[in-house]
């Protein structure tokens, strides 16, 4: 892989030792940064013993090494409820690992508008915002319409009954009425943060030398790829 | 069935003259309203012109026949888009029919937040609230954190793909992180437009001589009863 | 928040210390009941050693503090079978602590009628009623056939197989052939207990002085509002 | 084919030269009755002009050639609303081609239960019950708790929204409180007087010389057997 | 409840004491069999600790008192696979412990055709059939088409993945191309046997003194009635 | 594309003289066979008056030009009922235009098991086996417990109801007990000749010269490759 | 609404004159773009008889006025086959129309990957990337893993059976094993162009004066903003 | 069973001696492989303590007694991710002890396509080839683009989320753009193997004395015959 460029593990069904290779070729084989996602303590510790260079989060699972250099690039992350926060800090923690700037706004569900509208100035203030959102995931609409910003909407698998293990949240999102929003998977914060990370080397790209798109040659094996 | 009770024929399905004898039995058994519902031009034409004492409502697709007088009971119907009004139509004439004061607040979905927050203070004059609203039917969410009243929601088949025809809006209302709503069948102005009159019956009888709730016999058949 | 208002957290998800300090934060910050739900014997045992002037009900698994004084509402809780009765619980113990006067009525599902057909009567006399039942949810059509009064539907996730973990009662009380049932989420005695507050409120708006409906301003975050 | 077995075309899809092939060929093979389900009223005129001893039913859409004669063996079908007629009349046209008397009871739904209860007493001096219901489907329930019968539940796809098109009706009868329902498939008079059939060649043999159960040869290719 | 109707508890989701009680109430008030299904082996022997005259089934998982004496009625029981066996001996219980006499014919799937072939003439020496099987259920149809007596299809949730815990086999069953197949909900061993029981009790009326169909008054709650 | 390549134009959504350019340019740039799939009669037409030499078979709805010559590859396709006809000509139609050589068994389908057994001999006698069934499928397990040949299983959406427009039997296939079936998308007939296609090729390739495998280089676009 | 915002009406289920009427108030009280998406050719015709300073695209069946001017953005839209046009036709007539300068290309589905492999460079070249892809959507993971630009996926609903009218597209791409793809709702042309006009609005905010992010104020209703 | 034929059992939901017991019938009165499939580590002990001769692969969770002697059937098995092993782990096992010769080619998702060039020559050298993925299951389009050959697709329930437990990659393999793709049940390694040995059987007949089809007498119990 080249320069800038994540290189990502989905640990959850590997044993450690499996994540401890595959961490140890990527770290050999690639300059930028590595990552294992939804690790649970024990394998986190187990994976560090072995490369002890990185750093755990555990309130996102993440294991990161090598994070990116800040890239200029700010990134608003919203949840609308305290259940939603596992998948934020996944997106925080991932967005921040690739070199994005990350600022957090906590339980602005609808429920409490003026929570949100307090901090709408704020949010504008940034590149792109990220909406976590659980149960009908009505977040993404209200920032969506309140907002002229690429918006990334995470649903979340949180509530019971008819919020259908995340699955009303993402059908709705999908059916905003707000124009232009765009949606990941169920619980992604990483596929979040690294859709941001695609908006970030588009953007770089764009503003450097030339101004024009960016070139980047084929993306690595999970990887997002970069500009030099 | 009793005075101020309205029995309700459903027409999709049913011949005209089919529809004709089931209007008049009840016109003949019954002294309240009766409503036949979703009833195309066609089919209102041919029942009017053997019960000439009824009134159609094209846009609601009702007949109605021997409204209820007005009872004191304000109810506000709101739509989030232009595609939701035939239901809201249906809310609002059906609910009209059985003796409600109806407003209607139009076109104020969530994409367009000062709309609804213009309205929200004419909204709460009002006894109870039925929001009409499809794609992901956020609308709901957004008036029953904005309002201490009964909110009663109908998610409507309007949007596409991801909206399911409805089920979307329907799953959303239902997991929604306002507390206290409640929901009715998808396009189902009807089904709102009678919990509605449920509650005005309650509402009266408890108001009523000795305070006390109301302690109707059994409602009709269709009906929703109430005593005098 | 004002006077009246239900302040609630879902414990599901939580840290008991996580509880601990919202719940100190709503007990400092608002006036009215402050609630837990969901809340296993752990949970509740760690967070009423930090706020020991609560009270926890375990088969609602509900904590509540300051409960409201009753407000002259009397609510009806039915229950199909034994298996539905933690929902009913929970619909009963938070009803109550929102200051209305609950009387249950179990078992009484329609394999045997003549039981629900002994207790109209007395069901009846109160201003709503909450069906709580699982498996094919037949019980809300039966009592909506049966009072005039506004009834809220909690479909179950009792049953097995085709029963779906409640997504059939839920669909089949939403497809009701009786007018006017309105429903809430799959298991939420909550939600059902909050609509009742909702009635509740507008109720005791449109008595009050004046007799006009009640104009509350927004509801707190995840309250439900009330008059002064 | 063997004596009182009946052959069965469905005839949607068919053209109908099809199926005046398909009927000279069992009238010619076999001895007992032939039916074409489900034939329009053009298809059925040009078979019964190709093959004229037979007899159409048009709102059970059902042609009919060599009806078995009467059994002893009476069935009860019952209808919950107006709408589920059509497929109550496929199920009295088809059980009674194959030999049962059949007693239809119209518009007994659970909305209006006093009409249910009036008819019960009737409905038991039958030897089995079909219960022909849409929407949830409630009357299967209520009637599996008032008889001791064989209750054989059909779904019907009447109704919209979270109705489904039938399924959730299906789902409501298969998850029925009641012990003991059977069901057939969504809108299939046809299944369910097949099934009536089956009951009354069993019941037939069992009271037949030696009182032992049947012992019927392999039933034809979609025939239902019968005893010698 | 009156003779020889059998009075049911669904153990599940019930604490042993509690069905102690509820059993103890039964055996009280009634006179025929008292059946607890789905005890696990603790709960059993909780049960019959304190009811120590019924007898606990291990792999029907059945709990009865009071069985019924033998009726006459013979029902044969085929299962698809090993893996449905714990449902067939729910069936094979149930069925008994209510008085019917039962012949289990196990592994007689669709893929090995000459084993059930090898059974037909077995089973049609009874009065009905029971199908027990999963993944596809395709034995109901087979067994439909060869033989004519009444069949009660049991999906089971044995098989994975497309499989959708018994879901498939559900649909299956119900979309047969073998006519009059009826059908009950997932893993319902109980329902099968007790639609059996209803088949037996209209068979036992219609061939006792009169020949007449039965007139059983109401069933009891969750029981089946039964004849004078 | 390379010589016996067959290359399809799927019509359905594309005007008339679309289909002609396309066709227009396949027949110029490849040399083996050109079809174009789903064609009604007025398309058909249409095509052919600009591509005189192709022949169109109704039943199937295909177009074809250039079939190839007979393989040597012989191929069995069974139907379990009159409905699925059309499905079943579409794969014989394009087996053959591809170089197979087919014969089709019809109506063998579970409900009349004699059938089938007497034609399983003749059914022995191919390399492969097509089954195309709707409802339940039940005919794809029977088939494959009772041939070790490949069966390619083709559900289709005959039927009704809980048929679920051919997903129930497209699941139940997918479930099957039988080892070793593989499935194609629901009415795809066009899929199944197409995976027939793919076993020849690779039989001819395995029995060609060397005796080994074949080495085809990559296929064309939506072609299917084949060695020279 | 402000100056570049584009406001949006979806005509289906609006008459033509309530499309005049709507067109008319937007015209008069923004500045911008107005658009008018899935007008069929009637519609069209009688709204541009009233407005006929606009364009109507019958492919993309879109009417647009007031056309923004280029805005140095590039797009590229990809189709996986020529049934997915008219959606990729719509996306590129919306984005053109909010001032997006788009190259599409056509027809370089997965099947042929040749086709793909030899357009990656040109594609390489722009901003962001539309791929539009029905049947199985594995069009969007196979670019996702070329580029490393923002790729916004949109399902579209052609295919049959198991395609399920694009919800297996949508699903898929939502799970695609490509880190940091989007997606918007199935057939959505007009929603991945305004995801697309948000990531052109945002990169000229950074690119200009003080190189910051964009702070615009709220969007207009169904409008997507736009800096000052 | 005959000679090569393979007798399997699946293990999930027997008790190790029902294993046991199960394996000595099938060792004893068949005299091909026998295999064990899903067998966790603690039974795989207690089956082989009883039955020695036999080997466990515990990555496949296979026990297999007298495995086939190659069969000169090459089979290729591609896996996308990593998390996929298991499943490709039990279609490489079980195919190999029914006497095929596997290569594996391991974590070729179209996430990094070049992996998957670089095999593309190699795979080809094979009679067959398994693809087996989760998530989106793009790769099975991708190789069905690629290769001519016999291509057996089967889905994992690798993923989360919009992945629905393998769903999605079943329907979107079912769905493919690549013509001729087929499909076995989601996790399903074991269906795999056992369509490319029905495969190997046929192409095994084909190349013996005589050139024909294979002509195999009916399959066993859940066995895939063969002639000699
Ligand atoms: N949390 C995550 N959610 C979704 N995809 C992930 C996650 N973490 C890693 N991935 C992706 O999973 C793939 C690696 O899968 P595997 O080979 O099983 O480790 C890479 O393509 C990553 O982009
Ligand atoms: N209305 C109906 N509903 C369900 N199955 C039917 C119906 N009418 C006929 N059949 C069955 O359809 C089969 C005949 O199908 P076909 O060969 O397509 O005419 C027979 O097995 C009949 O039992
Ligand atoms: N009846 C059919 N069912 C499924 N796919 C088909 C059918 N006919 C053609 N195709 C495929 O459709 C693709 C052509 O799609 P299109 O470019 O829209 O014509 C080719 O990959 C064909 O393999
Ligand atoms: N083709 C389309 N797909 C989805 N949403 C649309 C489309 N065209 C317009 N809209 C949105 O529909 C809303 C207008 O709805 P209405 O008031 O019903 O015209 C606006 O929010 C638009 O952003
Ligand atoms: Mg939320
Ligand atoms: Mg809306
Ligand atoms: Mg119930
Ligand atoms: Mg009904
Ligand atoms: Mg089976
Ligand atoms: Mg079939
Ligand atoms: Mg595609
Ligand atoms: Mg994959």
């Amino acid at each position: 892989a080249r320069q800038g460029v994540a290189e990502c593990v989905y640990t959850p069904g590997k044993r450690p030792e499996e994540v401890v290779a595959i961490v140890a070729e990527l770290l050999a084989h690639a300059t930028g940064p590595v990552l294992a996602t939804r690790a649970d303590p024990d394998t986190a510790q187990a994976v560090l013993a072995a490369h002890p260079a990185g750093r755990y989060d555990p309130q996102a699972r993440l294991l990161a090494w090598r994070p990116a250099p800040p890239r200029g690039f700010r990134l608003a992350v919203l949840t609308a409820g305290t259940a939603d926060w596992p998948v934020a800090a996944e997106a925080a923690a991932v967005a921040r690992a690739v070199g994005l700037e990350v600022d957090v706004y906590r339980d602005v569900g609808v429920a409490g508008l003026h929570r949100l509208l307090d901090c709408v100035d704020a949010v504008t203030a940034h590149h792109a915002v990220v909406v976590v959102a659980g149960m009908e995931g009505a977040l993404a609409s209200v920032v969506g319409g309140l907002v002229a910003h690429p918006v990334i909407a995470v649903p979340t698998s949180t509530g019971y009954g008819a919020g259908l293990e995340g699955v009303t949240a993402l059908l709705a999102m999908l059916s905003s009425c707000a124009a232009g929003l765009t949606v990941v998977n169920i619980d992604s914060g990483f596929g979040a943060a690294m859709a941001a990370h695609r908006l970030a080397t588009a953007m770089a790209a764009a503003a450097g030398p030339g101004g024009g798109p960016h070139r980047a040659g084929p993306a690595g094996a999970g990887g997002t790829g970069g500009a030099a």
